[in-house]
């Protein structure tokens, strides 16, 4: 059975040696002290290894059961869930208006890594609800906002966002779910939807459902659609639950992995919503969920990818098979731990400095969110923006990769559920599809977010890294390792931009058939960037006479790891960007 | 529910156009004429699809189930493993001394992609009985093989490979499970062997299991193992059935995928066995059926990844999601199908261009088998034992990456199990770990074959490169598309070997830390050279005037991409394999 420890150690090493958030200029960010963090970090922890960790293989075993209309969650989940809210960790970084603790996005991001590590299915519930929450406190009216919020903050009621359908997936223009108005001011929500994470359990009083449906008027495709406020049960004026809503569960899905969520078809029978921001624009409105749910599923990438490399690293250090070809390492032993074997340790430092970096890229991002929202910076806002598509799809895909490989550590046990580490492959599959499959995420990415704002943001990324690059120059142990690995990198990456911007206008095709390429290359120039910058920082710590050596020793050498071995693949993305769009598209579909 | 169709076409093309068969001098070829190679790929066709594939999910829902020590295979699977035997598909390469047809290896291993593309779970009960059947075969005495060869070529019995205990996988040398010789000449064998796949199940009168034991007198480690043939049921002198021998199922296991085949704890309390082959030369022996087992694993890599290609492709010819960005394609429809976007292609084709490469690379890998066991070429003895850890290694890992890719291709439908594509990944899974883990097959590849007979089979490899690239170097049509990029392709594995030669030797770990990226860099060698080959034959019989002209084309244009998009991988496993041990091994097992 696999076990989860919170990397407390490493995520304050991002948020004060790399990040500095103490000394910055975010409102809120100087109270973040390092004894503060810790507490906050260590207490989740605490909770993530007793309580929801021991749980993530029952909620795989157990799954959720649709009975009479009613879903059942795993053995304990309800029991973890209610500690999850009573110990205030769904409200870390809501609105203190509505009852939230008013932490910065990054503290609820570095939370939130510790709680999807333990258990991902579990904290799926009040995930969801956290997106529904910030689409209601950016686009809900005072009085939706009363009513709904300090019941979503502590979890009592969670929340769903609906935007799929049977025949719609990312074309929601396709949609045919209807919302017609009725003479009170509300509408009458008819349809189903499909792909509902936690569209019914019973961990909470209320559901809150976000609803994506046409109302008349709209014109067609997107334009059309609007956003609705549908809860399981009425909310009367005094705030008490009223009448159940005409809406149901037509089943639950049998899924590859996540077993522990229910996923739900949802059927809305004329069932009463609200309209929910402006009517026609519930695209608009959804998108504030999405954008934040996409850096949520980018932690989920990781995050997942954490828990099952600690445990391929238990194992690997505890498994004794073959012997070291340098000499043997545990002569007292019948053989040596699998750790000595060089493949094996590939392998791990595979995991080790992908997690890492991730982890680095993701708080750093989670930052900018905050730089955005709290001080109103729109190159931060432009820059995450650009960002969003490359957390979601590049640290999923990796993250998944990582699981993978983790459990290919365990050889045979690896395949046996027994074991675990089958769960930490199959959950983290999902990742890659939901909340615009990966290749969506590419093509934001590539058609839209490099060329957003005429080009500034990716512009001001590479200035970025240009001025990191020009300010350590001189600093000749980083020069080699580093250094010179991101200048190649983000070398290939402009090279890339450039073949983009020479062909795509002629033939969209052109750019289109290197989306996925560029959002992978892109991925690994953030991390290289990351750790570039993690390097130099453990390098001040040390020359600071940091007590804790080894680990900033660890730090530097799994850096270079990483540039070494994963830099490389930047030139393979650009080669395949540059070979255009003809082997991609040169075979008819009828051919095929 | 997904469906199959066998690739006759394109299995003809690579046996008939590529290999060219019918003109080879390997004795037995010149049988296997276009009529008679597409009578039996199609009668086989007709059987996996219409009896195998639809079982394919049910084995995955029921799984196998143990009950009081005896395991119940799925719904369906009996009968449909009495029609593959009535069918003679089990004897199709035996000695027809023992029953067999005594048809090519090559013939098995095509009717063999079929039969695993269709149902993989199902069709490993013959595949290992095969594995037992040609260790006998080589190893055992005129008698053993009058009782056991003839009921385990029709499979009324058979048989497994008995090596894994919980304490040793890979490490052999390990092993406890005893062997003590008994006055009749028979032995007592003791111990626990696990993952023993169709250990027990009621599909057959007998199990033939092929155990490893240590017998007395072998000294340590490996040296002391050796082989027994340890029956179910004993068998009397007349070849009845006699006495159940002492051995039992412990547990069969709960996996992440081949649900349909049980795989057993077998525990054996003082069983009858019988030495088969040499006393304390056990591992030799099993090292025939490993082989053996190794190729029929990269045939499972890349045939469950055409089953899942071909439903992936179905999906995105019939899903209609978005529009064609350079113009509507089904203006008749509310939009169009996936096939139209790029990345869809990009993904298609990824897949596409693996299976067609990996099967004409496994064809040739069997052809070679063939000249070796049919006229004792020992030069294409070394090279199928050169080319046998890529086949495994390369193609589980990239044949498991297509399977997840084509799931990808159903968005969130692809994680839902009634879909069936998350049992393609599933299953897929577990080539890259069984028979060999593929850091194992990149260790033997690295540290064995590489260097075997003085590197000669190495440099017979870089020879019919060089000889075909010269005999081609005229043809303008193949060069640029395909003699370019397989030219750099070999230059970097040239490289690689290079690199390997000068450090290895000081210092093993510079070869090992390097050894799975030169796994699929000569992997992407292969595949370019047989890309380059089968656009050579295409070529070649578009001049002809060949009648389906875009069956020819389609070749041509799916070669082009694979050298395009998939050959750039090379530099970047040269990068990463020149970078050497120091970013591998530089972190202290205790600093992880």
């Amino acid at each position: 059975m696999p076990s989860y420890t919170a990397p407390v150690k490493d995520m304050q090493f991002v948020l004060h040696d790399v990040l500095q958030i103490t000394g910055s200029d975010i409102p809120g960010y100087a109270d973040l002290d390092a004894g503060f963090t810790a507490a906050v970090l260590e207490e989740a922890g605490k909770l993530a290894t007793d309580v929801l960790a021991p749980l993530n293989a029952v909620g795989d075993r157990e799954g959720c059961r649709l009975e009479n209309g009613v879903v059942r969650t795993p053995a304990g989940f309800k029991a973890a869930f209610d500690q999850l809210r009573e110990g205030g960790w769904t409200a870390l970084d809501c609105d203190p208006e509505y009852g939230g603790q008013g932490l910065p996005y990054l503290m609820g991001t570095a939370v939130g890594e510790i709680l999807v590590s333990a258990n991902m299915a579990l904290n799926m519930y009040q995930g969801l609800t956290h997106g529904a929450y910030s689409a209601i406190h950016a686009h809900g009216t005072a009085e939706q906002k009363a009513t709904y919020l300090p019941k979503m903050v502590s979890c009592d009621w969670t929340g769903t966002m609906n935007l799929t359908e049977p025949h719609c997936g990312t074309d929601l223009g396709l949609m045919r779910t209807k919302a017609e108005p009725q003479a009170d001011g509300s509408y009458k929500i008819t349809g189903q939807k499909i792909f509902i994470s936690a569209g019914e359990h019973d961990m909470a009083e209320n559901i809150i459902h976000l609803v994506l449906a046409k109302a008349p008027g709209g014109g067609e495709g997107t334009k059309g659609i609007s956003l609705f406020i549908v809860p399981k049960f009425l909310v009367n004026a005094d705030g008490s639950l009223g009448q159940r809503n005409a809406l149901s569960v037509g089943k639950i899905e049998e899924k590859m992995g996540i077993h522990g969520n229910a996923t739900c078809v949802m059927n809305y029978d004329g069932a009463t919503g609200y309209l929910l921001g402006d009517l026609h624009k519930g695209m608009r409105a959804m998108f504030t969920m999405m954008n934040e749910a996409r850096i949520g599923v980018g932690v989920q990438g990781y995050a997942v990818a954490e828990a099952a490399y600690q445990n391929a690293l238990a194992y690997a250090k505890d498994r004794l098979q073959g012997r070291d070809v340098t000499g043997v390492k545990n002569p007292e032993g019948p053989a040596d731990p699998l750790i000595v074997h060089p493949d094996i340790r590939r392998n791990l430092m595979d995991q080790k400095s992908f997690v890492e970096g991730a982890r680095a890229f993701t708080f750093w991002g989670a930052s900018l969110i905050d730089r955005a929202h709290r001080t109103g910076d729109a190159s931060a806002e432009g820059l995450i923006s650009l960002l969003t598509p490359v957390i979601k799809g590049f640290q999923t895909d990796k993250g998944f990769d990582v699981a993978v490989a983790a459990q290919q550590v365990y050889g045979g046990h690896g395949y046996i559920e027994e074991w675990g580490m089958s769960q930490f492959a199959r959950d983290a599959r999902i990742a890659m599809i939901y909340e615009g499959a990966n290749g969506i995420q590419a093509l934001d990415l590539v058609a839209r977010k490099l060329a957003a704002d005429g080009g500034k943001h990716v512009m001001a990324f590479f200035e970025m890294v240009k001025t990191f690059l020009k300010e350590n120059e001189g600093d000749a142990r980083l020069k080699a390792g580093f250094l010179d690995p991101l200048k190649a990198a983000s070398k290939a990456m402009q090279g890339a931009g450039m073949y983009f911007m020479q062909n795509g206008m002629k033939n969209p095709n052109a750019a289109l058939s290197g989306s996925y390429d560029f959002m992978h290359l892109m991925g690994h120039v953030c991390l290289g960037l990351m750790w570039a910058k993690m390097a130099k920082a453990a390098y001040a710590a040390l020359d600071a006479g940091a007590a804790d050596r080894d680990f900033y020793e660890a730090k530097i050498a799994t850096g270079r790891y990483y540039m070494a071995r994963q830099l490389p693949a930047c030139a393979m993305h650009l080669a395949r960007i540059e070979s255009g769009a003809d082997p991609v598209m040169a075979l008819r579909a009828e051919a095929f």
